[in-house]
C-alpha cells in the first residue's frame, strides 16, 4: 500500500424527494444567487428543474439557468456559463443532470474565479486553486462526478477530450441522490452507465501496486453488488431498490475509495475518449468494448490481477491463472451483452474505426506512454483497438 | 434501502511519517495553540509524542499536554481537559493515541465551549452543535474514532459508560495514520483491536433494512480483508503491509460507510460495555466474547443474514440456513481463537459473572429494548450473557 491523502467532504443527501433539499442545502454552503446547468428536456418533463428552482426559491436564492447540455460536454456551453455567472453575481452553481452537466458546472465553477481561458486548467497550463461551489441533483449514475474531484470536458475545436483532475478544489459540496429520478432513464443509458461505473472501480482495481487487500475487497465488493442489481434494473425499471443500490454504487465507484493507497491505471478510459470524441459514442458503450479488449490484452502479459478478478467478482474456480483471466473477461462480456451493452466496435456500428487516427491522437493528447497496470505505447494501444473489433 | 445523509469530511493523511504532518494540518484547520492529548508512555518512548510535539512547534503552533488517559476513559481527565482549554486558550485539540485517547479529546473539544457540565450530552441533556477542532495521530487501530463522529466515555460514579453519537460535530478534521506505530502494538491489544473493527462492521451488517446489497458487499469485503491480514500482523509485527491493510480497515470500519441506507444493531457494543465498565475488560476482547453468544441468540429466532453472513465472508456452503448460521458463528469463533481472543467469559477469566447486575444496569443506561436486527428485553440479554459463558 503507498501512502495517500484522502478526504471526500461532499455531503451526500440520499433517498425519496432528495432533490427538495437544494434550497436548504445551497443556503448552508452559502450560496446566495445560483446558476442552475441542467441538460435536455427530460429535467423539465419530469419536474425535477421546476422543483429544484422552487426549493432554491423557498430558500430565497435567485436563479439563472444554463440548459441545453450535451453528451460528451464540450468548451461552448462552459463559456456560456462563465459570462452568465459574471454578469449576473453568481456565487454557487447547481447541476441537475448526469456527468456531463456536473463536469459543466464543475469547468463553469473553476473559470469564474480565473482571469486567463478556463481551458488552461484542462491543458495543464493552470493549477485548480479555487472555484464557486458546486452543488449536485443527480438524475443519471454513471460518471460518478457527483462525488469526485474531476472534470472531463472536450475542446470542440480538434475534438480533445481531456480529464482533469484534482483531489478537493471540485469536489462538489452536496450531491443530493433520489433514486426515483432515475425510474425514467432510457435502458441503453441505464447500462452505459453501469458500465462506466464498472470501469471506475477497474480502473483502480488493477494496479502494479502489492498488498492492497482492503481496497481490493471493497472494489470487488462494489462490483459484486452492481452485477446483482444491474439485472433488476434492466427487467424493471422502476425497482426502487435496485435503482437505489445501483445510484449509490456510481457514487462509492468514483469518491476515490477504491483508489486509496494504489497507482491507479486509467488506459481503458483513456483509450475510450478517443472513440467517443471521434464518434461521439456513449462513453460507458465504448469501455464495454474497450476494457475486456484492454484485459486480453494484459491476460497474455500480466494475467495476475485479471485472473484475481474473474475468481472474486466472477466466482471462477479454474487453477490456471491464464485461462482464469480469459474466463473472467468472458463473464464480464457475457454480463455486458445480458443488459444490452455491446462489446465490439462491430457491436457499436463502427465496422471500420479508424484507429491509425486513434491512436495517433489518443498518444497526442496523453503523452507518448498512458496506463498504470502496464506501460503501453502506441503499438499497445494499437493491439487494444484491434482486439476490440 | 433506508434515506440517508452521510458526509465524511475528515482528511486522512496514511503512511510513513504521517505524524509529521501534524503541525501543517493544525495550521489548515485554523489552529493557532494546542492540547495534545495522550495516554500512558508508550506514546513518549516511541519518540511519537515529541515528533508530533515538534511539528506543532515547527509550525509555530504552542501546545499544552494532558498524558495518563486510561483504557474505557472516565469523566475525570475530561474535565481536566476542559479547564486546561479554558485556562490556556486552546483552540484546538490533538489526540495521540487510540480511541480512549481520541473519544477524550472529542469530550474536551465538545466541553470547551458549552457552559454547563460536558456530561450533558452523553446523558442526552444537551445536543453537541459545537466544539473545538479534533486532529488525530493514532496509534491503536481499533475503536475507529478517528473517522466516526462518536465518542464513548464512562462516568466514574456509577460506572455509566456512555457512547455518544453525533454526524458531524464530533468527526475529526484530520487523521495521520502512520502503520509504523502500531508495530509495537501488544498481540493482545492488536488482536483486541481487530475485534473492535469486526465488531464496528457486524453492527451494522447485521440490519432488518432490505435491499442493502451494496452495503452489503462492502462491508463483507473490508470483512474479508481483516481476515486475511490479520494472521499476518500477529505473525509478524514489524509486517507494514498487514499493518497497513488493518489500518485502513478499521478506519472504514467506523467511519459510517457501512451503514448507509440502513437500521444498525449496536446490541453487542451496549451487552459488552457493561462487562468493560463492571470488570474492566478489554472492550475487543469483550465483543469477541459477546458477538458469537448474540449471532447464536440470532440463528434460532432470525437466521437470514447470519447464515449469508457465513456464505459471504467465511465461505461455508451448507445449504440449511440455520445450520449455515451456526457454521459461520463457529468460523468466527476459530477465528478469534487463532489471534488469541477469549470467546467466552471463562476465557475472559470470569467465571461467574454477576449477569444479573449487567442486565440490570444495561436497561438502566440504554433502555428497556435495545438493538436494531431484533429488539432485545432484558430477558433476551440475559439469555445472550447466559450463552458466553
Amino acid at each position: 500500500m503507498e501512502n495517500f491523502t484522502y478526504c471526500t467532504p461532499t455531503r451526500y443527501i440520499f433517498g425519496t424527494g432528495a432533490e427538495n433539499s437544494a434550497g436548504a442545502e445551497a443556503t448552508a454552503t452559502g450560496i446566495t444567487k445560483a446558476l442552475i446547468v441542467y441538460g435536455g428536456g427530460s429535467a423539465v418533463r419530469s419536474g425535477v428543474l421546476g422543483r429544484v428552482r422552487g426549493s432554491l426559491s423557498d430558500a430565497g436564492i435567485e436563479s439563472v439557468e444554463l440548459g441545453g447540455i450535451e453528451p460528451n460536454p464540450l468548451d461552448g456551453p462552459v463559456r456560456t456559463g462563465i459570462d452568465m455567472c459574471r454578469n449576473n453575481g453568481i456565487d454557487g452553481i447547481i447541476a441537475v443532470g448526469g456527468g456531463s452537466v456536473i463536469d459543466t458546472a464543475k469547468a463553469i465553477a473553476l473559470g469564474v474565479p480565473y482571469p486567463g481561458d478556463f481551458w488552461d486548467f484542462y491543458a495543464g497550463k493552470a493549477t485548480p486553486a479555487v472555484a464557486l461551489p458546486v452543488g449536485v441533483v443527480l438524475t443519471i449514475p454513471a460518471a460518478g462526478s457527483e462525488g469526485s474531484g474531476n472534470s472531463v470536458i472536450t475542446l470542440s475545436e480538434g475534438k480533445i477530450k481531456i480529464s482533469l483532475r484534482t483531489d478537493f478544489v471540485l469536489r462538489p459540496k452536496f450531491a443530493l441522490l433520489n433514486p426515483e429520478l432515475t425510474f425514467t432513464l432510457p435502458p441503453y443509458q441505464t447500462a452505459s452507465g453501469i458500465a462506466d461505473m464498472m470501469a471506475h472501480i477497474m480502473e483502480r482495481y488493477f494496479t502494479p501496486t502489492p498488498d492492497v487487500e482492503i481496497t481490493d475487497r471493497v472494489s470487488e465488493g462494489i462490483l459484486k453488488a452492481i452485477i446483482a442489481e444491474a439485472p433488476k434494473v434492466m427487467a424493471n425499471p422502476n425497482d426502487y431498490q435496485a435503482r437505489a443500490n445501483i445510484m449509490w454504487s456510481g457514487t462509492l465507484a468514483h469518491n476515490g475509495i477504491c483508489g486509496t493507497g494504489r497507482k491507479e491505471d486509467w488506459a481503458s478510459h483513456a483509450i475510450e475518449h478517443e472513440i467517443s470524441a471521434m464518434y461521439n459514442v456513449t462513453h460507458g458503450a465504448g469501455l464495454a468494448v474497450i476494457f475486456p479488449a484492454w484485459m486480453t490484452f494484459m491476460a497474455g502479459r500480466e494475467p495476475g490481477k485479471i485472473a484475481q478478478f474473474a475468481r472474486r467478482v466472477f466466482d471462477v474456480t479454474t487453477t490456471d491463472t491464464t485461462a482464469a483471466a480469459m474466463e473472467g473477461i468472458q463473464c464480464l462480456k457475457s454480463f455486458f451483452g445480458s443488459i444490452g451493452l455491446p462489446v465490439t466496435f462491430a457491436e457499436l456500428c463502427l465496422d471500420n474505426p479508424d484507429i491509425p487516427e486513434m491512436v495517433r491522437r489518443l498518444h497526442i493528447n496523453k503523452g507518448e506512454v498512458i496506463g498504470g497496470y502496464l506501460p503501453l505505447r502506441a503499438e499497445d494501444t494499437a493491439e487494444i483497438y484491434r482486439l476490440a473489433l
